[in-house]
């Protein structure tokens, strides 16, 4: 096969967390007995009252497009929940529905950047940000980050790199996909407060929020109306396959990103923002879903040491753990196919996170039940003969 | 407000049938009986068969990511349904279900173009082609066509347009969207014939398919592999809040599309791929749905041109009528203001599909039920005293 037709900027590189769920499911329908820790995804399901607003609307028969910004009542009930989480006052204007925080991504790199630009984002980081970046002709700037410093992208980090050479944006996620790492408010606040005086578009990523364990968790919002503030109601609210999000806008940018939005995407899904728009009220049933990560963060943090993992990242937000590979093993692809194969144990190799160093680390997300990650570890355990 | 900061790619124009929807939408919130014939989605209610698909699934609780491609089982039902429709024998292999076919051109440009590349369109034509293609950095070129030629883009035009200044690929949808226009078989086969000896990508818009009032459709797919094939849930199938489409791809771009939507969509809605497989097996209800499309049709045939529209495109296929306003008007979007507020009848102004010609024109949406189309047609009638 040739892909000689293809357009350069076609050639990002897969997402293999992706393709490494494509080879579990595989497996699943084979019979084999797999365990996946390998996609960001809760195992819990939908809460009960976003699936019972689903089947109401279901009665109606006619699902049709939206307002491309989405659901006027969504929006103003996500409006709320600024008010509610972070005492910050946001318009609902500011806010577009987005199909999940990719299309939010999309869309705040669209509305801010024209092709060449610089932008800024922590390595080990999201893989997704690089390809989309790159597949709209902007430039992944990647500033590496390490276990010495809590995989922590600092203001004082970012000016060095910006001296070095300019950038035009910069994304910060906290907590951090893969590494776990909460950015503190005054970090954040410093990180903001540089990026207005240089004029850096500031592009917060905080569809981890609400998933923060040890505290931490402030808004772009509470510092300035500037940053586009991307979320998701597929982590904390168990809502992945909905494929529904937000974006705050800064003022400015509002009609700018509907004009996008309504060619792009027309609109997102309505029966997804009908069950979104439910979701808050489930805080209770979400926070027993929480507490089972609590679980699953305490464990891996006492057994990947004892099974030989090291430099692990500080596992402090989402439900990641980033951990070197155990002394001896080759590199990350090469462990993560043997684990998969011998124990039937889907991980993530680090490469998909962090093109220089990533084949040293792994990615295990602990979104599962407790049951089913004591028993991966027990067979990986096994395995290694520890 | 000021837009200072905005990127210069994000200055494309509104889609207006868009902004329409929801200017619509808010008279209807207070109270005003408006017609929308604005916007292109049937009234007519999701099948129940896809409905109860989804109802079912919802019981399971977890609505999760699928694969990046979408469910292999939906894949299967859609390859088979080219068998089936157009006796084309297609692998479900070379099937990626997109969000939408606004997901699905969107995979095709940026999997087959870079920056700078021209693409043929017809004008009048959809002004999300234009929209998206611009903010991608491609460079769309509108080849006039109109009524005295049935709104058609030849393989002759094509070729003409391309001996002035080559083009790199070109969109022809048929049925058109605003014009109704269906190419012949015939054409449609010179038209790839001529693309694949000047190598130039096809990219075909079959989304109105299975909405040809006067037989002639056929599928790109019958005369090569090498189009790019948008198709969509939306229109004919009635799902267009579920955002759920299709694209089927050259051989050589299935790894490249997939590379793509695994970052820029991490997949399609789990939920609208699940009823989408079942939609197939509504074809008697779908058909009775297409049956009032046909008496609209008929009605707007008779009525357009005794309320003064002129210069009326086939109405061939899809649902829409693309007409001259009548004489003395001064412009479509003034008209449709107007016949908005006094009629409480929603049309889109041409401008939306023809920035050169299109405020003499509107395209009227005929995708309602036939009662609601006889009443708009009638306030029209009072107002305009006829």
């Amino acid at each position: 096969m040739t892909e000689a037709f293809a357009s350069r900027r076609s050639d990002v590189l897969p997402f293999r967390a992706m393709d490494v769920l494509a080879e579990a499911n595989l497996r699943l329908a084979r019979g084999e007995p797999v365990i996946s820790l390998a996609v960001g995804q809760p195992d819990a399901p939908t809460p009960a009252a976003a699936l019972e607003a689903a089947r109401r609307h279901l009665e109606r028969g006619r699902i049709a497009y939206t307002d491309a910004s989405g659901l006027s009542g969504l929006r103003r009930r996500i409006a709320r929940h600024y008010g509610e989480a972070y005492g910050v006052e946001v318009e609902a204007s500011r806010i577009v529905v987005t199909t999940g925080s990719s299309a939010g991504f999309n869309l705040a790199f669209l509305a801010a950047f024209d092709p060449g630009a610089r932008i800024a984002l922590a390595a080990p980081g999201y893989p997704a940000y690089r390809n989309i970046l790159r597949v709209l002709g902007l430039v992944p700037v990647e500033i590496p980050v390490d276990v010495s410093t809590g995989y922590l992208l600092t203001a004082e980090r970012l000016a060095a790199a910006h001296r070095q050479a300019p950038v035009d944006g910069v994304l910060v996620a906290s907590p951090a996909n893969p590494t776990g790492t909460v950015t503190p408010p005054a970090e954040l606040q410093r990180l903001i407060g540089f990026c207005e005086d240089a004029k850096i578009r500031f592009i917060s990523d905080e569809i981890y929020h609400r998933l923060a364990y040890a505290g931490g968790e402030a808004t772009a919002l509470s510092f300035s109306d500037a940053p586009f503030v991307v979320n998701s109601f597929s982590k904390y609210y168990c809502m992945t396959g909905w494929r529904v999000g937000w974006i705050v806008l800064p003022p400015e940018m509002v009609r700018v990103a509907e004009r996008i939005a309504q060619s792009l995407y027309i609109s997102p899904p309505e029966l997804s923002q009908v069950a979104a728009a439910a979701v808050f009220d489930a805080t209770e049933e979400l926070d027993r879903v929480r507490e089972t990560y609590v679980r699953n963060r305490d464990l891996l943090m006492h057994e990947l040491p004892t099974l030989g993992f090291r430099d692990i990242a500080p596992i402090d937000g989402a439900f990641y753990a980033y951990a070197g590979i155990p002394e001896g093993e080759a590199s990350a692809s090469e462990f993560c196919r043997r684990i998969l194969a011998e124990c039937h144990v889907a991980m993530t190799p680090g490469i998909d996170f962090d093109l220089d160093r990533g084949e040293g680390f792994v990615r295990i997300s602990y979104a599962c039940g407790h049951a089913a990650l004591r028993d991966a570890l027990g067979r990986m355990r096994s395995a290694a003969g520890r």
